[in-house]
């Protein structure tokens, strides 16, 4: 591959996911995916910090979708559907390709680095759609807690779709475990109890 | 001190916080943790696998308490009720322990290993309760629903709380924001949308 090549960071994630699949995360180099990404080992390292890194690459175009969504809500929209139309297109999105997210899942699954670093790109990822909501003038804590929960059904939703054979529709999944939590939360005894 | 004293794990935490307080967490070591609790580093590191477990001792503590909150919620409770039970005890825990619950945190948000490290404890305290709910016959998803949004809600408060000088009551904080977030959930506009 030339280096004329556009978009690096793309291609080094799209390198790295094939190394880690097919030889492991913990046995592949920052130098060999920059060697199979036709690129110098330095210019790895000027674009990723690390190995876990460049596998979450993905997780910054779903950031900046999110963020999108939130913000190009129509006005008036209640701060729960903006941040749950948000996640639903992200649903959407992995629907269309369960073999990447089955790929991507299995790895995450097999160490332990990868696992906390996926933990904290969601918690990234909710503290920008939170923050999102803020700049469409939700107060808080309605933002986070609005973020935060719909990112809560998103991960119970994505692990019952991944865990499925058949990979029943993941929006579907979504938004039923949304309504499924409504009814959750309306039925508590409240405060007074 | 004597090394017959009881509760080796509980020594060697309360050393290490100490140490990690005065001189930092990546300036200590599992060495000076040790000789702190009058150990020897082997003791240390068959007790705990690396420093930053030992950072979190105390969350296994909270696990098997709202666990136990969970299991012995009376018959009938809602699952929502149980596990939002189980924090707003954990809540009262911290509240009486403002400045340990500060140094904490204020160690946490100096190390990105320790952010993670904590995501990761709470997302197994989550996972925890969940079975602890399963375990009472709550289906699947309503108990993961139940205790990721019971959790995400307390983070939510403990932020609050931890940013707020006079640290207003933290359990009321967390009841406050689970009624906010029924009425977030409330005033959605559904999947017809």
């Amino acid at each position: 591959m030339g280096r004329w090549e556009p978009n690096p960071r793309g291609r080094l994630a799209k390198a790295a996911i094939e190394l880690f699949t097919t030889q492991g995360f913990d046995q592949t180099t920052g130098a060999q995916i920059a060697a199979r990404a036709g690129m110098h080992e330095r210019s790895f390292f000027r674009l990723f910090p690390d190995k876990r890194e460049v596998f979450f690459h993905a997780l910054e175009t779903a950031q900046r979708e999110a963020v999108a969504a939130i913000a190009d809500a129509p006005e008036g929209t209640a701060p729960i559907d903006a941040a749950a139309a948000a996640l639903e297109q992200r649903c959407a999105i992995i629907q269309q390709h369960p073999g990447a997210a089955l790929i991507r899942h299995g790895l995450i699954e097999a160490n332990v680095e990868l696992r906390e670093r996926d933990l904290s790109k969601h918690a990234e990822l909710a503290t920008g759609m939170a923050e999102a909501l803020r700049e469409r003038g939700t107060p808080e804590p309605t933002a986070r807690l609005a973020a935060d929960t719909a990112m809560a059904v998103f991960r119970i939703a994505f692990d019952r779709w991944i865990g499925d054979p058949e990979h029943q529709d993941l929006p579907t999944l979504f938004r039923d475990g949304l309504s499924e939590l409504a009814s959750i939360l309306a039925h508590r005894r409240g405060p007074s109890g």
